[in-house]
Protein backbone atom coordinates (compact mmCIF):
# COMPACT_ATOMS: atom_id res chain seq x y z
CA UNK A 1 0.00 0.00 0.00
CA UNK A 2 1.15 3.47 -0.67
CA UNK A 3 0.65 5.13 2.77
CA UNK A 4 1.19 9.18 3.50
CA UNK A 5 2.10 9.96 6.91
CA UNK A 6 0.99 12.84 8.21
CA UNK A 7 2.82 13.59 11.81
CA UNK A 8 6.62 12.58 13.40
CA UNK A 9 6.25 12.19 16.78
CA UNK A 10 6.08 8.49 18.96
CA UNK A 11 3.26 7.16 17.36
CA UNK A 12 3.86 8.55 13.42
CA UNK A 13 7.55 7.04 14.18
CA UNK A 14 6.84 3.16 15.51
CA UNK A 15 3.71 2.78 12.88
CA UNK A 16 5.92 4.50 10.46
CA UNK A 17 8.70 1.91 10.53
CA UNK A 18 6.38 -1.45 11.20
CA UNK A 19 4.31 -0.24 8.00
CA UNK A 20 8.02 -0.08 5.99
CA UNK A 21 9.05 -3.13 7.33
CA UNK A 22 6.02 -4.87 6.23
CA UNK A 23 6.75 -4.25 2.54
CA UNK A 24 4.06 -0.84 2.79
CA UNK A 25 5.79 2.39 0.88
CA UNK A 26 5.59 5.63 2.77
CA UNK A 27 5.37 7.88 0.28
CA UNK A 28 5.25 11.42 1.90
CA UNK A 29 5.97 12.45 5.58
CA UNK A 30 4.35 15.58 6.97
CA UNK A 31 5.55 17.54 9.40
CA UNK A 32 5.85 21.43 10.69
CA UNK A 33 9.16 20.94 12.04
CA UNK A 34 11.51 20.56 8.66
CA UNK A 35 14.23 18.76 10.90
CA UNK A 36 11.44 16.32 12.18
CA UNK A 37 9.96 15.27 8.51
CA UNK A 38 13.24 15.28 7.26
CA UNK A 39 14.98 12.83 9.94
CA UNK A 40 11.62 10.46 9.86
CA UNK A 41 11.35 10.51 6.14
CA UNK A 42 15.07 9.50 5.37
CA UNK A 43 14.41 6.38 7.97
CA UNK A 44 11.43 5.65 5.97
CA UNK A 45 12.98 6.28 2.60
CA UNK A 46 9.87 9.25 1.57
CA UNK A 47 9.92 12.38 0.62
CA UNK A 48 9.45 15.01 3.50
CA UNK A 49 6.74 17.80 3.68
CA UNK A 50 6.52 20.44 5.36
CA UNK A 51 3.49 22.29 4.38
CA UNK A 52 -0.12 20.26 3.97
CA UNK A 53 -0.62 21.59 0.26
CA UNK A 54 2.35 19.56 -0.96
CA UNK A 55 1.00 16.35 0.16
CA UNK A 56 -0.04 14.42 -3.19
CA UNK A 57 -2.82 13.08 -4.39
CA UNK A 58 -0.91 9.65 -5.24
CA UNK A 59 -1.54 7.82 -1.99
CA UNK A 60 -3.87 4.83 -0.62
CA UNK A 61 -3.99 5.90 2.77
CA UNK A 62 -3.13 9.19 4.35
CA UNK A 63 -2.40 8.32 8.55
CA UNK A 64 -2.68 11.15 10.89
CA UNK A 65 -0.87 10.56 13.50
CA UNK A 66 -0.98 14.40 15.16
CA UNK A 67 -1.80 15.67 18.65
CA UNK A 68 -6.21 14.98 18.91
CA UNK A 69 -6.53 18.76 19.70
CA UNK A 70 -4.54 19.08 16.07
CA UNK A 71 -6.66 16.34 13.86
CA UNK A 72 -9.44 18.73 13.11
CA UNK A 73 -7.03 21.13 11.45
CA UNK A 74 -5.34 18.62 9.96
CA UNK A 75 -8.26 17.49 8.29
CA UNK A 76 -9.76 20.74 7.27
CA UNK A 77 -6.30 21.51 5.22
CA UNK A 78 -5.97 17.94 3.29
CA UNK A 79 -6.66 17.99 -0.11
CA UNK A 80 -6.91 14.25 -1.30
CA UNK A 81 -8.47 11.74 -4.09
CA UNK A 82 -11.88 10.39 -3.80
CA UNK A 83 -10.60 6.90 -3.28
CA UNK A 84 -8.16 7.95 -0.84
CA UNK A 85 -8.78 6.83 2.53
CA UNK A 86 -8.22 8.93 5.45
CA UNK A 87 -7.78 7.79 9.18
CA UNK A 88 -6.40 8.92 12.02
CA UNK A 89 -4.67 7.32 15.30
CA UNK A 90 -6.47 8.34 18.23
CA UNK A 91 -8.29 6.51 21.32
CA UNK A 92 -9.99 9.65 22.25
CA UNK A 93 -11.45 10.99 18.60
CA UNK A 94 -14.20 10.27 16.88
CA UNK A 95 -14.39 9.15 13.48
CA UNK A 96 -16.54 12.00 12.35
CA UNK A 97 -14.19 13.89 12.75
CA UNK A 98 -12.97 13.01 9.43
CA UNK A 99 -16.34 12.69 7.29
CA UNK A 100 -15.51 15.04 4.60
CA UNK A 101 -13.53 12.29 3.15
CA UNK A 102 -15.04 9.53 1.29
CA UNK A 103 -13.11 6.91 2.88
CA UNK A 104 -12.12 7.18 6.26
CA UNK A 105 -11.58 5.51 9.86
CA UNK A 106 -9.68 5.13 12.77
CA UNK A 107 -6.34 3.05 13.29
CA UNK A 108 -5.68 3.05 16.67
CA UNK A 109 -2.59 1.56 18.33
CA UNK A 110 -3.10 0.75 22.18
CA UNK A 111 0.51 1.23 23.50
CA UNK A 112 2.63 3.72 25.18
CA UNK A 113 5.25 4.50 22.57
CA UNK A 114 8.36 6.58 23.48
CA UNK A 115 10.60 7.55 20.20
CA UNK A 116 13.88 5.99 22.35
CA UNK A 117 12.77 2.85 22.69
CA UNK A 118 12.21 0.54 19.94
CA UNK A 119 8.96 -2.18 20.39
CA UNK A 120 8.06 -4.79 18.66
CA UNK A 121 4.65 -3.42 16.69
CA UNK A 122 3.51 -6.92 16.60
CA UNK A 123 2.00 -7.41 19.78
CA UNK A 124 0.45 -4.44 20.11
CA UNK A 125 -3.13 -4.28 20.26
CA UNK A 126 -4.78 -2.27 16.74
CA UNK A 127 -8.02 -1.25 16.85
CA UNK A 128 -9.87 -0.56 13.50
CA UNK A 129 -13.22 1.05 12.57
CA UNK A 130 -14.44 2.39 8.81
CA UNK A 131 -17.03 4.45 7.72
CA UNK A 132 -18.42 1.97 5.75
CA UNK A 133 -17.63 -2.50 5.71
CA UNK A 134 -14.98 -2.10 2.45
CA UNK A 135 -13.27 0.53 4.21
CA UNK A 136 -13.77 -1.29 7.85
CA UNK A 137 -12.30 -4.26 5.48
CA UNK A 138 -8.91 -2.53 4.00
CA UNK A 139 -8.35 -1.42 7.32
CA UNK A 140 -8.71 -4.47 9.00
CA UNK A 141 -6.54 -6.08 6.32
CA UNK A 142 -3.34 -3.01 6.45
CA UNK A 143 -3.66 -3.83 10.52
CA UNK A 144 -2.97 -7.88 10.18
CA UNK A 145 0.31 -6.94 8.41
CA UNK A 146 1.72 -5.19 11.08
CA UNK A 147 0.18 -6.51 14.60
CA UNK A 148 -0.89 -10.12 15.49
CA UNK A 149 -4.09 -8.65 17.30
CA UNK A 150 -6.34 -6.16 15.30
CA UNK A 151 -9.68 -5.46 16.22
CA UNK A 152 -12.90 -4.07 14.66
CA UNK A 153 -14.38 -1.52 17.29
CA UNK A 154 -16.45 1.19 17.59
CA UNK A 155 -15.88 4.87 19.04
CA UNK A 156 -17.57 4.23 22.59
CA UNK A 157 -15.94 0.87 23.01
CA UNK A 158 -12.07 2.58 21.70
CA UNK A 159 -13.18 5.08 24.51
CA UNK A 160 -13.63 2.88 27.18
CA UNK A 161 -9.95 0.97 26.13
CA UNK A 162 -8.53 4.46 26.37
CA UNK A 163 -9.58 5.08 29.65
CA UNK A 164 -8.43 1.60 30.65
CA UNK A 165 -5.43 2.31 29.50
CA UNK A 166 -4.89 5.76 31.29
CA UNK A 167 -5.25 3.58 34.56
CA UNK A 168 -2.97 0.61 33.83
CA UNK A 169 -0.39 3.04 32.27
CA UNK A 170 -0.71 6.55 32.81
CA UNK A 171 -1.82 6.42 36.46
CA UNK A 172 1.18 3.77 37.44
CA UNK A 173 3.30 5.53 35.82
CA UNK A 174 2.71 8.55 37.60
CA UNK A 175 3.14 6.51 40.79
CA UNK A 176 6.07 5.24 40.01
CA UNK A 177 7.09 8.59 39.71
CA UNK A 178 5.61 9.21 43.17
CA UNK A 179 7.76 6.59 44.56
CA UNK A 180 10.72 7.99 42.57
CA UNK A 181 10.06 11.30 44.95
CA UNK A 182 9.47 9.16 48.01
CA UNK A 183 13.01 7.53 47.81
CA UNK A 184 14.66 11.12 46.45
CA UNK A 185 13.72 13.01 49.53
CA UNK A 186 15.77 10.16 51.50
CA UNK A 187 18.49 10.31 49.31
CA UNK A 188 17.69 6.65 48.02
CA UNK A 189 18.13 5.50 44.37
CA UNK A 190 15.08 4.72 42.27
CA UNK A 191 17.18 1.98 40.98
CA UNK A 192 16.08 0.01 43.91
CA UNK A 193 12.62 -0.54 42.84
CA UNK A 194 13.38 -1.35 39.23
CA UNK A 195 12.56 -5.13 39.79
CA UNK A 196 9.38 -4.70 41.75
CA UNK A 197 7.61 -2.62 39.17
CA UNK A 198 8.76 -5.01 36.63
CA UNK A 199 7.81 -7.99 38.24
CA UNK A 200 4.68 -6.24 39.52
CA UNK A 201 3.90 -5.93 35.42
CA UNK A 202 5.28 -9.21 34.83
CA UNK A 203 2.62 -10.74 37.29
CA UNK A 204 -0.75 -9.72 35.34
CA UNK A 205 0.46 -11.20 31.93
CA UNK A 206 -0.75 -14.16 33.72
CA UNK A 207 -2.79 -13.44 36.53
CA UNK A 208 -5.79 -11.44 37.14
CA UNK A 209 -4.71 -8.12 39.08
CA UNK A 210 -7.34 -9.03 41.99
CA UNK A 211 -5.46 -12.15 42.74
CA UNK A 212 -2.31 -10.80 43.17
CA UNK A 213 -2.78 -7.61 45.21
CA UNK A 214 -0.13 -7.37 47.53
CA UNK A 215 0.23 -4.88 50.61
CA UNK A 216 -0.30 -3.11 53.65
CA UNK A 217 -4.00 -2.00 52.42
CA UNK A 218 -5.18 -5.54 51.52
CA UNK A 219 -3.95 -7.08 54.70
CA UNK A 220 -5.72 -4.57 56.60
CA UNK A 221 -2.26 -3.80 58.16
CA UNK A 222 -3.43 -0.27 60.02
CA UNK A 223 -0.25 -0.16 62.16
CA UNK A 224 2.23 -0.59 58.99
CA UNK A 225 -0.46 2.36 56.92
CA UNK A 226 -0.30 4.72 59.89
CA UNK A 227 3.39 4.19 60.21
CA UNK A 228 3.99 5.38 56.35
CA UNK A 229 1.05 7.80 57.15
CA UNK A 230 3.22 9.60 59.28
CA UNK A 231 6.37 9.12 56.96
CA UNK A 232 4.86 11.31 54.42
CA UNK A 233 3.97 14.49 56.44
CA UNK A 234 6.47 16.46 54.42
CA UNK A 235 4.67 15.30 51.25
CA UNK A 236 1.02 16.38 51.82
CA UNK A 237 -0.09 15.13 48.00
CA UNK A 238 1.24 11.87 47.85
CA UNK A 239 -0.25 11.26 51.87
CA UNK A 240 -3.05 11.91 50.25
CA UNK A 241 -2.87 9.49 47.42
CA UNK A 242 -1.45 6.97 49.93
CA UNK A 243 -4.77 7.01 52.08
CA UNK A 244 -7.07 7.37 49.10
CA UNK A 245 -5.99 4.32 47.10
CA UNK A 246 -5.12 2.53 50.05
CA UNK A 247 -8.80 3.27 51.45
CA UNK A 248 -10.02 1.88 48.14
CA UNK A 249 -7.97 -1.22 48.16
CA UNK A 250 -9.60 -1.65 51.70
CA UNK A 251 -13.02 -1.33 50.03
CA UNK A 252 -12.54 -3.92 47.34
CA UNK A 253 -11.20 -6.42 49.43
CA UNK A 254 -14.23 -6.21 51.27
CA UNK A 255 -16.64 -6.67 48.11
CA UNK A 256 -15.02 -8.91 47.08
CA UNK A 257 -15.41 -11.15 50.72
CA UNK A 258 -18.71 -10.56 50.26
CA UNK A 259 -19.36 -12.08 46.51
CA UNK A 260 -17.31 -15.23 47.99
CA UNK B 1 25.30 -22.31 56.65
CA UNK B 2 22.31 -23.93 58.55
CA UNK B 3 19.19 -22.66 58.29
CA UNK B 4 15.33 -22.59 60.06
CA UNK B 5 12.90 -21.22 58.69
CA UNK B 6 9.36 -19.92 60.20
CA UNK B 7 6.67 -19.36 57.87
CA UNK B 8 5.26 -21.11 54.49
CA UNK B 9 4.36 -17.69 52.77
CA UNK B 10 5.68 -16.33 49.76
CA UNK B 11 8.33 -14.80 51.38
CA UNK B 12 9.52 -17.94 53.01
CA UNK B 13 8.80 -20.16 49.72
CA UNK B 14 10.97 -17.78 47.49
CA UNK B 15 13.97 -16.78 50.30
CA UNK B 16 14.03 -20.64 51.18
CA UNK B 17 14.43 -22.08 47.39
CA UNK B 18 16.80 -19.68 46.69
CA UNK B 19 19.15 -20.66 49.96
CA UNK B 20 18.63 -24.07 49.23
CA UNK B 21 19.80 -23.48 45.81
CA UNK B 22 22.97 -21.82 46.72
CA UNK B 23 24.24 -24.25 48.84
CA UNK B 24 22.56 -24.08 52.62
CA UNK B 25 20.97 -26.53 54.61
CA UNK B 26 17.47 -25.31 55.71
CA UNK B 27 17.36 -27.75 58.69
CA UNK B 28 13.61 -27.13 59.47
CA UNK B 29 10.50 -25.79 58.61
CA UNK B 30 8.00 -24.27 60.78
CA UNK B 31 4.11 -23.49 59.96
CA UNK B 32 0.95 -23.32 62.11
CA UNK B 33 -0.66 -25.15 58.77
CA UNK B 34 0.81 -28.64 58.74
CA UNK B 35 0.41 -29.10 55.36
CA UNK B 36 2.15 -26.80 54.30
CA UNK B 37 4.89 -26.82 56.42
CA UNK B 38 5.03 -30.18 55.06
CA UNK B 39 5.03 -29.44 51.39
CA UNK B 40 7.52 -26.26 51.97
CA UNK B 41 10.21 -29.04 53.96
CA UNK B 42 9.70 -32.07 51.17
CA UNK B 43 11.24 -29.14 48.78
CA UNK B 44 13.66 -28.12 50.67
CA UNK B 45 14.62 -31.08 52.15
CA UNK B 46 13.83 -29.88 55.47
CA UNK B 47 12.01 -31.41 58.83
CA UNK B 48 8.29 -29.91 58.77
CA UNK B 49 7.64 -28.60 62.33
CA UNK B 50 4.33 -27.49 63.54
CA UNK B 51 4.38 -26.32 67.11
CA UNK B 52 7.53 -23.78 67.79
CA UNK B 53 8.14 -25.75 70.62
CA UNK B 54 9.79 -28.73 68.50
CA UNK B 55 12.45 -26.11 66.47
CA UNK B 56 15.39 -27.40 67.57
CA UNK B 57 18.96 -25.06 69.02
CA UNK B 58 21.36 -26.98 66.26
CA UNK B 59 20.93 -24.09 63.70
CA UNK B 60 23.06 -21.10 62.86
CA UNK B 61 20.14 -18.58 61.24
CA UNK B 62 16.32 -18.35 62.41
CA UNK B 63 14.67 -16.58 59.68
CA UNK B 64 10.96 -15.40 60.85
CA UNK B 65 8.97 -14.93 57.46
CA UNK B 66 5.59 -14.89 58.82
CA UNK B 67 3.17 -11.50 58.60
CA UNK B 68 4.14 -8.48 60.39
CA UNK B 69 1.79 -8.60 63.38
CA UNK B 70 2.52 -12.25 64.15
CA UNK B 71 6.31 -11.78 64.55
CA UNK B 72 6.37 -10.46 68.24
CA UNK B 73 4.36 -13.80 69.52
CA UNK B 74 6.62 -15.98 66.92
CA UNK B 75 9.73 -14.23 68.64
CA UNK B 76 8.21 -14.60 72.54
CA UNK B 77 7.66 -18.51 72.01
CA UNK B 78 11.50 -19.06 70.28
CA UNK B 79 14.15 -20.74 72.41
CA UNK B 80 17.50 -20.88 70.25
CA UNK B 81 20.95 -20.81 71.30
CA UNK B 82 23.21 -18.13 72.48
CA UNK B 83 25.66 -17.82 68.78
CA UNK B 84 22.36 -18.57 66.76
CA UNK B 85 21.05 -15.27 64.82
CA UNK B 86 17.51 -14.60 64.29
CA UNK B 87 16.40 -12.38 61.68
CA UNK B 88 12.94 -11.57 60.20
CA UNK B 89 12.02 -10.93 56.95
CA UNK B 90 9.77 -7.50 56.69
CA UNK B 91 10.02 -3.91 55.62
CA UNK B 92 7.62 -2.15 58.17
CA UNK B 93 9.38 -4.38 61.21
CA UNK B 94 11.86 -2.92 63.58
CA UNK B 95 14.57 -5.05 64.29
CA UNK B 96 13.84 -3.94 67.98
CA UNK B 97 11.21 -6.55 67.92
CA UNK B 98 13.80 -9.13 68.01
CA UNK B 99 16.11 -8.16 70.82
CA UNK B 100 15.38 -10.76 73.59
CA UNK B 101 18.03 -12.74 71.23
CA UNK B 102 21.13 -12.80 71.39
CA UNK B 103 22.53 -12.13 68.18
CA UNK B 104 19.74 -10.37 65.57
CA UNK B 105 18.55 -8.37 62.31
CA UNK B 106 16.53 -7.90 59.32
CA UNK B 107 17.16 -9.25 55.87
CA UNK B 108 14.35 -7.70 53.46
CA UNK B 109 13.85 -8.67 50.34
CA UNK B 110 12.32 -5.68 48.37
CA UNK B 111 9.94 -7.65 45.76
CA UNK B 112 6.12 -8.77 45.54
CA UNK B 113 6.37 -12.76 45.72
CA UNK B 114 3.11 -14.94 44.70
CA UNK B 115 4.08 -18.93 45.18
CA UNK B 116 2.68 -19.89 41.81
CA UNK B 117 5.23 -17.37 40.29
CA UNK B 118 9.11 -18.64 39.93
CA UNK B 119 11.05 -15.75 40.33
CA UNK B 120 14.85 -15.18 40.12
CA UNK B 121 16.15 -14.22 43.43
CA UNK B 122 19.28 -13.06 42.23
CA UNK B 123 17.79 -9.43 41.30
CA UNK B 124 15.79 -8.98 44.21
CA UNK B 125 17.39 -6.39 46.26
CA UNK B 126 18.05 -7.02 49.52
CA UNK B 127 18.50 -5.44 52.55
CA UNK B 128 20.03 -6.73 55.71
CA UNK B 129 20.85 -4.68 59.29
CA UNK B 130 21.96 -6.50 62.01
CA UNK B 131 22.13 -5.65 65.75
CA UNK B 132 26.06 -5.18 66.08
CA UNK B 133 28.71 -5.09 63.25
CA UNK B 134 29.41 -8.65 63.36
CA UNK B 135 25.93 -9.63 62.39
CA UNK B 136 25.66 -7.13 59.77
CA UNK B 137 28.75 -8.54 57.86
CA UNK B 138 27.43 -11.95 58.29
CA UNK B 139 23.72 -10.92 57.25
CA UNK B 140 25.68 -9.01 54.04
CA UNK B 141 28.22 -11.99 53.39
CA UNK B 142 25.06 -14.58 53.28
CA UNK B 143 22.61 -12.08 51.19
CA UNK B 144 25.70 -12.29 48.35
CA UNK B 145 24.99 -15.90 48.08
CA UNK B 146 21.67 -15.42 46.80
CA UNK B 147 21.09 -11.77 45.77
CA UNK B 148 23.55 -9.52 43.39
CA UNK B 149 21.95 -6.71 45.20
CA UNK B 150 22.51 -6.33 48.68
CA UNK B 151 22.49 -3.28 50.86
CA UNK B 152 23.31 -2.43 54.60
CA UNK B 153 19.98 -0.35 55.84
CA UNK B 154 18.74 1.05 59.34
CA UNK B 155 15.28 0.62 60.16
CA UNK B 156 14.28 4.04 58.84
CA UNK B 157 15.46 4.15 54.91
CA UNK B 158 14.13 0.59 54.84
CA UNK B 159 10.36 2.34 55.64
CA UNK B 160 10.81 4.61 53.25
CA UNK B 161 12.31 1.29 50.88
CA UNK B 162 8.58 0.15 52.30
CA UNK B 163 6.61 3.03 51.50
CA UNK B 164 7.86 3.50 48.03
CA UNK B 165 7.55 -0.36 47.49
CA UNK B 166 3.68 0.25 47.63
CA UNK B 167 3.67 3.41 45.69
CA UNK B 168 5.70 1.42 42.94
CA UNK B 169 3.74 -1.67 43.09
CA UNK B 170 0.62 -2.40 44.90
CA UNK B 171 -1.02 1.05 44.13
CA UNK B 172 -0.13 0.01 40.14
CA UNK B 173 -1.79 -3.28 40.93
CA UNK B 174 -4.55 -1.76 42.36
CA UNK B 175 -4.91 0.66 39.07
CA UNK B 176 -4.63 -2.81 36.91
CA UNK B 177 -7.46 -3.77 38.47
CA UNK B 178 -9.63 -0.63 37.58
CA UNK B 179 -8.58 -0.58 34.39
CA UNK B 180 -9.70 -4.09 34.42
CA UNK B 181 -13.02 -3.30 36.07
CA UNK B 182 -13.18 -0.23 33.81
CA UNK B 183 -13.40 -3.30 30.33
CA UNK B 184 -15.37 -5.87 32.24
CA UNK B 185 -18.40 -3.00 32.51
CA UNK B 186 -18.34 -2.42 28.30
CA UNK B 187 -17.48 -6.31 28.27
CA UNK B 188 -14.17 -6.09 27.04
CA UNK B 189 -11.34 -8.35 27.94
CA UNK B 190 -8.27 -7.69 29.88
CA UNK B 191 -6.15 -9.20 27.81
CA UNK B 192 -5.87 -5.78 25.61
CA UNK B 193 -4.72 -4.00 27.85
CA UNK B 194 -1.24 -6.60 29.14
CA UNK B 195 1.31 -5.34 26.08
CA UNK B 196 0.67 -1.65 27.68
CA UNK B 197 0.82 -2.64 31.04
CA UNK B 198 4.64 -4.77 30.17
CA UNK B 199 5.50 -1.85 28.29
CA UNK B 200 4.56 0.97 31.03
CA UNK B 201 6.98 -0.93 33.42
CA UNK B 202 10.04 -1.80 30.69
CA UNK B 203 9.95 2.09 29.74
CA UNK B 204 11.05 2.95 33.37
CA UNK B 205 13.69 0.09 33.55
CA UNK B 206 15.93 1.90 31.63
CA UNK B 207 14.12 5.83 31.97
CA UNK B 208 12.88 7.84 35.05
CA UNK B 209 9.47 8.01 35.20
CA UNK B 210 9.41 11.24 34.82
CA UNK B 211 11.09 11.55 31.58
CA UNK B 212 8.11 9.09 29.90
CA UNK B 213 4.56 10.21 31.72
CA UNK B 214 2.20 10.21 28.67
CA UNK B 215 -1.24 10.65 29.09
CA UNK B 216 -4.20 13.41 28.32
CA UNK B 217 -3.20 14.52 32.03
CA UNK B 218 0.19 15.55 31.01
CA UNK B 219 -0.87 16.95 27.88
CA UNK B 220 -3.61 19.29 29.81
CA UNK B 221 -5.84 17.52 27.17
CA UNK B 222 -9.33 18.79 29.30
CA UNK B 223 -11.85 17.67 26.59
CA UNK B 224 -10.31 13.83 26.94
CA UNK B 225 -10.07 13.90 30.60
CA UNK B 226 -13.93 15.73 30.53
CA UNK B 227 -14.83 12.23 28.15
CA UNK B 228 -13.10 10.17 30.21
CA UNK B 229 -14.75 11.48 33.64
CA UNK B 230 -18.50 11.37 31.39
CA UNK B 231 -17.58 7.71 31.04
CA UNK B 232 -17.19 7.07 34.02
CA UNK B 233 -20.26 8.25 35.43
CA UNK B 234 -21.19 4.67 37.22
CA UNK B 235 -17.97 4.13 38.87
CA UNK B 236 -17.87 6.78 41.30
CA UNK B 237 -15.32 5.73 43.10
CA UNK B 238 -13.03 5.37 39.87
CA UNK B 239 -14.05 8.35 38.60
CA UNK B 240 -12.76 9.99 41.59
CA UNK B 241 -9.27 8.57 41.53
CA UNK B 242 -9.24 9.51 37.79
CA UNK B 243 -9.59 13.24 38.74
CA UNK B 244 -7.43 13.14 41.91
CA UNK B 245 -4.64 11.40 39.90
CA UNK B 246 -5.09 13.75 37.07
CA UNK B 247 -5.10 16.58 38.75
CA UNK B 248 -1.88 15.84 40.76
CA UNK B 249 -0.10 14.70 36.86
CA UNK B 250 -1.23 18.56 35.91
CA UNK B 251 0.57 20.12 39.14
CA UNK B 252 3.18 17.56 38.47
CA UNK B 253 3.98 18.88 35.04
CA UNK B 254 3.25 23.08 35.99
CA UNK B 255 5.96 22.15 38.89
CA UNK B 256 8.95 20.37 36.78
CA UNK B 257 8.34 23.54 33.91
CA UNK B 258 8.79 25.61 36.43
CA UNK B 259 11.73 24.51 37.64
CA UNK B 260 13.04 24.51 34.18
Amino acid sequence: MRITLLGSGNVATHMGAALKNAGHQVVQVFSRNPQNAAMLAYYLGAEPVNDLRSVHSETDLVIIAVKDDAIPQVAASLKVGESTMVVHTSGATHNQTLSAFGAYGVFYPLQTFSRSRSLDFWNVPLFVEGNNPQTTAQLFALGQTISKQVHIIDAEKRKVLHVAGVFASNFPNFLYNAAAEVLEEHQLDFNLLRPLILETALKVQIHHPNEVQTGPAIRKDTQTMLNHFELLKDQPELQNIYRQLSQLIVKMEEASKRTK
